[in-house]
């Protein structure tokens, strides 16, 4: 039925993930690979963000995605819709990926002839907060109907992040979400974080988090800016 | 500030945890204590949900609530607001409560003259659903703007549990969430799932919700039934 490419991950056999992840760094600033590890609960919309972000960018920039899950197809066969280079990741039941989980995707997928590889990680805001994966920057979706108090509950993820995305302000007027309270609580946490509110659902805002990730490519010396 | 009783419960020594989640159920049974173990992804609703089916429950029942978190107290504050006794448990970054965790627990909230006692586990559909906490029932909750996909996605979850509640239905016309797919998708990975479609911001579905729990708890020999 699909002819989604499926990687069975296996866990890691490293003892030192952080060395790991630091190596996986250098050989992606060496090839001018960016990898961008997108993290959120389920259903924040991680997947129709990409899509967004994809179409937006797809044009301009080589784009591959690793798509990690527990063991379903569904968001990877719609990123294959868009045309983009991707494979599916199977953790089998591991509600996380490592660095060298990750290395084995970034193997599988092929970076030498990518600008951005966006790994979206396994749906969960705790787990996959305490692994490096070796990515050049983290980002993560929080979206309104989650609420605004999660930077106070899941303090670990907005930490590590260097972007949040808020999704689905197109229902802001539907729940109790304060957007000032939420910027409030997750600079809390971390002072640098950049905070992009979205909706991807219509397209609002994507083009400032799109700007933002084209200038983070820039930095690494992505190549495909020509 | 608070005067909540928090818990930093310690990594469970039994290596065994079936035979341990097996012991506490063989306790409950005989104290006549319902452990009810509530799962979902952060920002679902269990804290609101909660609060709704105490405020239905709490003139019949005797409650107790162990709210589960990283570390912040968020929950546990809104939970001791009804008067019902409440204490928080601390995993220290620990993803999920396994049953020795949810035994400290037990033996600090004290249950001998509880009926009911509610496990908010820690908000996460992937790591909660591995561990048997020796609740005599599990259920989850997915709310409409996570998606109907989520049983495709998150499976064993959907098949640990013996209800499903389906929260946040009041935002219905405002995202493509198809009630008879989740169903569908759902009943595929459980055939005894019980499922309430429930807003726990407006109340509807709450008394169906209720009343199978109160079923539960009389078929469990609980006492408060007087």
């Amino acid at each position: 039925m699909s002819e989604i490419r499926v990687i069975e991950i296996k866990e890691s056999i490293f003892a030192d993930n952080d060395r790991e992840a630091d190596r996986i760094r250098t050989r992606l600033k060496e090839e001018k690979t960016f990898l961008l590890n997108l993290m959120s609960s389920p259903g924040s919309g991680k997947t129709t963000t990409l899509l967004r972000t994809i179409e937006a960018l797809k044009e301009e920039i080589r784009i591959g995605v690793m798509e990690a899950d527990i063991d379903s197809l569904v968001d990877a066969e719609k990123i294959a819709g868009t045309g983009v280079r991707s494979i599916q990741l199977h953790t089998g039941g591991m509600c996380h990926l490592d660095a060298g989980m990750t290395e084995q995707g970034l193997d599988e997928i092929g970076t030498e002839d990518l600008d951005l590889v966006v790994l979206e990680n396994v749906g969960n805001l705790v787990c996959p907060a305490e692994f490096d994966t070796g990515a050049v920057k983290n980002a993560m979706i929080l979206s309104v109907p989650e609420g605004h108090d999660k930077p106070l509950k899941y303090p670990l993820i907005f930490t590590v992040c260097d972007a949040l995305i808020i999704n689905k302000i197109d229902v802001l007027p539907y729940f109790d979400f304060d957007m000032e309270k939420v910027k409030e609580y997750a600079l809390m946490r971390n002072p640098r974080l950049e905070i992009f509110p979205v909706s991807a659902k219509t397209g609002e805002g994507i083009d400032a988090w799109c700007d933002w990730l084209k200038g983070q490519l820039r930095d690494h010396g992505c190549s495909g800016f020509v």
